[in-house]
């Protein structure tokens, strides 16, 4: 078995025996039963996915995969694809977003280029994964093969088992990656039971006609490659993106090495839904960061039954509602360790 | 003049002359405009209140204000009263969730009692504020005289002051007292267009039994006290609480003092809601935490035109909701300040 099959064989469902435990002490510290709503729901995520009622708080890291796309050539996106390398350079010299948010919040972040079309200099912290220099154009066949995807998908995977070894406990995606919410609304309308208009909208910001051209095309996408889709790899190798395969191994690595991923938005979601296409269990250790202002995200949301901590109204990627889940993961654990019980405070519980 | 009408007085409107240069600076981020969402809008928001487009960041105080409620002994709330002066020791020594999270977010923590109806140890950290040991039963006449509201009210104002000449910035609002859902449902009712019934609810957890009465013990309250409401400060005093005053006095001396103020959940939206009916301008440095679980913190928003950052199903109060935001708010500001422009990034903008 190779990477890919062995990760996937390696992850199971979070003990629920945990479950009461949890509870029982959530429900001992020194507020209202269920008072503190939504963190008391992340502590105990945290508790499940590290697989203790007892947990310890670990390292926090961020991992964005930067990759372009061929299909950025049909003119899906508003801004041009040079601006992936530029990102990516922005990124790695500490201005993008998600360098102010990843500091914000205490987490190491790590910048992978899958598959940037240009050539990236050798160091300044970049991590080189390159498969290859961007997919191939959706709309006209496969994005990448089989192989490239799984390359790709376990690139990811490795860096989860890496982030475990170096005693990550919690680790959020990103991408970067200019055209990339095609692939994604693509690997949404494949994958789960909704419309391609439902699920695609103006990413950075696309106005009527072009959203329009953006739904054909990838509609487009879907009828051409249609035969190749048989399962959630080759879905992926069909009309997904190397950036986006990263993410979809990150999840998946992730949940086999017992980490709490926190995804971040549109694009995001697209890896991590791939990741349970693959393997169903893989849900029990993701926290969906945020609702994206990008208009398919709330679609994917009702189809796939999950609900996202935040609604800021952002759609940048890049790991930046990752990074602010995050911190409120790691407030929830504080809370879950740090409160005093009613028991040892003498405060009076419920009458 | 006495100091609530001096710093009436000086509460002005936020300079709206500095909007364009904000918004320019916001759109020349390395990133799609618009694509931080609410992060912003609160970052300039802080911009505004700290009447600057190059804004320098400063301290985090939380300040949580406690008091007693006569109104409790109408069997109002699920827990006893001695709960505020147990919660108020579990505050000095670390172990309720606003320590917790005020530590997560790198905030000062301070604790005054307000009115708490027990005998609290000097020391310890404790800021002894009290104007009297709890407010009077409203269901039978007024909480506190007109000079018992104002005393408490320019407590609050002294903290705002103090916290300014301290270096802080952002400010947070918090609070604890038991039953004092009670008297903030009997605030809203005074002073916005809603109805009793609908900005009732449950406060720590009571049954519909006690919601029904609840909301019978506010009905007489607005009755019996309704000649002595003739202006905010009457209308505080009369159906308010002693925390609640000194939440009014922090948000209206937040303002005088150009802080940003992070109004916490439903009580504190009391408080705030009352510092704006006594200077509408107060507004302008508000930002509302999240919406509480509480049932008519939604029509508090709704009558009061406001909008919450957070929705986290959390009704706690302490200022924990606070903290929260207060730490979006810092993010908002390090990315206003730490990001790359496109110019000096050399990064495309859309086309």
């Amino acid at each position: 078995m190779g990477l890919y099959e062995d990760t996937r064989a390696r992850v199971t469902a979070v003990d629920a025996s945990l479950r009461p435990a949890i509870q029982a002490h959530l429900d001992d510290l020194t507020k209202p039963r269920g008072s503190l709503g939504v963190l008391e729901d992340l502590a105990a995520a945290y508790c499940l996915a590290t697989g203790s009622a007892t947990p310890a708080m670990g390292e926090k890291r961020i991992c964005t995969f930067a990759g372009d796309h061929g299909v950025a050539d049909e003119g899906v996106s508003a801004y041009p694809k040079e601006v992936t390398p530029q990102m990516v350079m922005n990124m790695l010299s500490g201005g993008a977003a998600v360098n102010v948010l990843s500091k914000h919040v205490g987490a190491d972040l790590r910048v992978i280029d899958m598959g940037v079309a240009a050539d990236l200099p050798a160091g300044g912290g970049l991590v080189d994964r390159k498969v290859k220099a961007g997919t191939n154009n959706i709309a006209a066949g496969p994005a990448m093969t089989i192989d490239e995807a799984t390359r790709a998908l376990e690139a990811g995977i490795a860096l989860a088992t890496e982030a475990r070894a170096d005693g990550v406990t919690i680790v959020g995606t990103g991408d970067m990656g200019i055209a990339n919410t095609t692939p994604s609304s693509a690997l949404f309308a494949a994958l789960l039971p909704c419309e391609v208009e439902d699920i695609t909208g103006r990413g950075t910001g696309i106005d009527d006609a072009t959203l329009k051209h953006k739904t054909d095309v990838i509609r487009k996408a879907l009828t051409v490659n249609a035969a190749a889709m048989s399962d959630p790899l080759s879905t992926l190798a069909a009309v997904g993106g190397l950036e986006i395969a990263g993410i979809a191994g990150l999840a998946l690595g992730g949940a086999a090495e017992k980490m709490l991923v926190i995804v971040d938005g549109f694009i995001s979601s697209a890896g991590a839904l791939v990741a349970c296409r693959m393997k169903p269990e893989v849900a029990d250790y993701l926290v969906f960061s945020h609702m994206s202002a990008e208009a398919g995200h709330r679609k994917f949301f009702e189809a796939f039954g999950a609900r996202p901590v935040l609604d800021l109204g952002m759609r940048l990627g890049e790991g930046t509602g990752a990074a602010l889940a995050m911190s409120l993961v790691e407030a929830a654990v504080a809370l879950y360790n740090g409160m005093a019980t009613f028991s040892s405070a003498g405060v009076s519980d419920k009458e």
